[in-house]
């Protein structure tokens, strides 16, 4: 096989790895503007998260394509494969993160002005700024081939967790001082679930890239992704 | 290329469908178990849920190992590329729908007995049986490549989307009604949207379903999957 064949495989793949960072950075954005958007109830800026979605969903779609004819052109073994197979993976996982962010901000309008005291809020910003983060750490991770960072990233998803769990009880306590606070709350509730989901999906792209990096899968047995389950009791 | 190569191909395929089908028989048994056991109190049932969802994975595994691998040796072209690759998408949304059950699973001790009173049950397992319905509906419909039910079912995860939005004005009317009962509502809201998700991961699976099947993919615009973010306003 001639230097010039390999070298437009890899532009190719070049080419779906720059997509992968594209929709990791929209990822990272609609996290960032949809968390902004319910804590300032700023309903113009949670529609355009709304907007941005679809752009997500096009740009999934578009490496899809390219993954599919860059199998069936250049019928890539091993890596090469793994590589792409890893992308097709990755992008649905991001997509994903896309859709939860949309969803934090559609409901922005449900939850309202001030439904949030101050503490609830600091805690869930807490929250969105331990999600974004991870969500730059693992397109960084993946494009600096960094495996060693990218478990080390599957173990921080605890904090998220942690994180989460605590707002998960602070708002339980907000409805039961004041049945009026529910509807609210519920919502905000379904929103730092979907933050805790984000981190779930950042440990799977995690996965994927250390599978693509390595050729190896991380053992089975990651953290448990919601601890309220098990660590809050019905009264 | 021979007829020995082709039957080969075939058959690695064939394969690759009944670990689909498999998944799928699995999938529809943790949602039905799952919800039992929830509306029933029935921890030890849950706990068996809890434990097959790592043979879940392992299915899932397995399924990507085999479909990586024909890729490798086989290097399909065009229709036969898309039926792998399409597995390897299904794999991994009835592997989430495992995730889902197993989360349900996990929340019952935290409900408790006698949580939801006889109306919100009867609305709880209504949706159960729609959601049931549906898992077997597009492994079938895969599995007899009906394109035309595959789209359907994509129609019809509308009603689960309005039963969904019942359930969650229920459970906010019991929480108000009394804030003893806020805990267990909560767990079981997200119990309700878990089943509302397993609904959309039987929709992204019929997409791809359609899509191996035709060679055609699905338009964009799908059903909205959660009303309550704009249906209901807070108060």
């Amino acid at each position: 096989m001639g230097e010039h064949t390999v070298t437009s495989f890899d532009e190719d793949l070049g080419h779906i790895d720059r997509l992968i960072r594209d929709m990791g950075d929209l990822a990272g954005a609609m996290v960032a503007a949809s968390t902004r958007s319910l804590l300032e109830n700023d309903t113009a800026m949670a529609q355009r998260v709304i907007s941005d979605d679809a752009l997500m969903d096009a740009r999934q779609r578009e490496l899809d394509d390219r993954a599919i004819t860059l199998i069936a052109k250049r019928q890539p073994m091993a890596q090469d494969l793994r590589r792409v197979v890893g992308a097709i993976r990755m992008a649905a996982d991001l997509e994903r993160i896309g859709d939860l962010a949309k969803n934090i901000a559609k409901r922005v309008s449900a939850v309202g002005e001030g439904a949030a005291p101050r503490s609830l809020s600091h805690s869930i910003d807490a929250m969105a700024q331990m999600v974004m983060a991870q969500v730059g750490a693992v397109i960084a991770g993946y494009e600096g081939r960094d495996a060693r960072g990218l478990v080390q990233l599957r173990d921080d998803d605890r904090q998220i967790d942690v994180q989460y769990t605590a707002v998960f009880r602070e708002l339980l306590t907000y409805m039961m001082e004041d049945p009026r606070n529910i509807t609210a709350c519920t919502h905000l509730l379904f929103c730092a679930k979907n933050l805790e989901r984000i981190g779930d999906h950042v440990t799977n792209i995690a996965e994927n890239a250390y599978y693509v990096v390595t050729g190896q899968q991380l053992p089975l047995n990651r953290p448990k992704t919601d601890e309220t389950s098990v660590t809050v009791e019905a009264d």
